[in-house]
């Protein structure tokens, strides 16, 4: 007897933002974690190197998923607008179970991709059920509300950030990465000082979230995630200040989550995890 | 018999940016289109003018929504984050037929409201049927992407725009208004240039977009709605470029739309609707 169709539930996929870096050699947590999630053994992988200038961007991931063990690994090398209507580039995006977006310059992505059919196929399929993954620029990319560029090591100041439209996955967030290597606090909280609506996510360098269908994040990696959450913001001069003004803003909730810790981005509650015994033993 | 549920059809209310500096002394077609669309003298109107510095704003548009025939004008007073929990102001604006915002500082509403009970209400509101109105700054922020701040006549630069999250009722389009007064189409396409995305729309004084449950919108007043497509772009180099330098982008779709003229933001298709006759002959 053929499955009800009324039975069958549509649960978007994963959101997996890494923070650049991610361990290429060693353990490799965050890459096999994703390629486990997207059917391990059954897994179909699309690289999109499009924010990258290297040409030997897309070919390097498709080595690493490759050993990984994912069955089907190919590379949609969208480098122009034009690239991203190819309809076996979308066929690509169509059949995968993952998504995974390289690093390089995020301007690249929203620039090329942005409002293209391969932009729609991805948060589509996302909608559907597809993984997608971005490390670094890829990682900024995901959300609706993008930092496109800023100040690294600043104090919140009107002028450290730079807002961008993303790929548009979800509006629940805005990411940064490289998070503690290049200091970046500052200009997560000039953002989010604009409008405290979304939830700041502060990628260190080998560092993901792991963002399931239920918007509960899970932090996988060898460092912290910054969680910057401003829904209780009281106060912010943004709307006073000039662009090189210090700005005010009070009552932020900060949490700092390591490996296994979990946070709903929905309820904005915070839970250490398990701990990781494996790792402190190390 | 009670009707039944299932007939009734949840339709989004109207969204309508205004580009500042509405006729408020002789025809006033745009205030007086919008106290019609929320129901005449049935309508039940609250204004929030917490963009505005100025003490007397809100009193100012509940006279001129009574004068013209509202039934119930009240004014949400929202000056601070707690103001924007208050429960009554809560309730004016469950209870109400239309919602107008007030011009002044866009980024003081983001900042006052953004993520607040009352951003919800309104977002949900408008969702259920709720009319959403807004000049100036309170045009800019109806939208998903907002410009907070940027240069008045410049050449399309990377540093020519800052854009903010605004109260996200579409993503459909970024706002800009005071269009041909300010000399804002080289900041506005600075914004398409991060992201083709969404579509903009360059509000002239004096001149209105009624954006309808079905994405078409009709332009009404005495200027002109600059809608800019970006969607064809071929290629913009914002991801190549210092802060300073102009940007190229190339394919942009513009069309000049004046009273009476309708876009489908869907479709992306132009009309110019039926010819103004009384206007002409003025």
């Amino acid at each position: 007897m053929a499955p009800s169709k009324t039975n069958e539930v549509v649960q978007r996929g994963w959101i997996i933002p890494i923070g650049g870096a991610e361990d290429k050699l060693q353990r490799r947590r965050i890459l096999s974690r994703f390629v486990s999630l997207s059917g391990g053994s059954e897994a179909r992988i699309v690289i999109i190197p499009t924010a990258s200038r290297l040409t030997t961007t897309g070919d390097r991931y498709l080595r690493l998923f490759t050993e990984l063990g994912a069955k089907d690994v190919q590379v949609a090398d969208i480098l122009t607008r034009d690239d991203a209507e190819r309809e076996d580039y979308l066929q690509m995006i169509e059949n995968a179970t993952g998504v995974f977006l390289t690093g390089g310059n995020q301007l690249r992505i929203t620039t090329i991709i942005g409002g293209t059919s391969a932009a729609k196929a991805i948060r589509r399929g996302n909608a559907k059920g597809l993984n997608v993954a971005g490390t670094s620029a890829g990682a900024s990319v995901l959300s609706d509300h993008m930092i496109a560029f800023g100040k690294d090591g600043s104090s919140p100041r009107a002028g450290a950030v730079r807002l961008a439209p993303g790929l548009g996955l979800t509006n629940r967030f805005i990411i940064d990465q490289h998070f503690r290597q290049r200091d970046r606090l500052g200009r997560l909280i000039s953002a989010l000082a604009f409008n405290p609506h979304p939830t700041g996510i502060g990628l260190d360098e080998d560092t993901a979230a792991f963002i399931g269908p239920d918007n509960t994040l899970e932090v996988e990696g060898s460092g912290a995630l910054t969680l910057v959450d401003s829904s209780k913001t009281q106060f912010s001069s943004m709307a006073e200040v000039g662009v090189s003004d210090p700005i005010c803003v009070l009552g932020i909730t900060v949490h700092i989550l390591a490996k296994g810790a979990t946070y709903n981005l929905h309820t904005r509650t915070a839970s250490p995890g398990t701990l990781d015994v494996e790792r402190t033993l190390e």
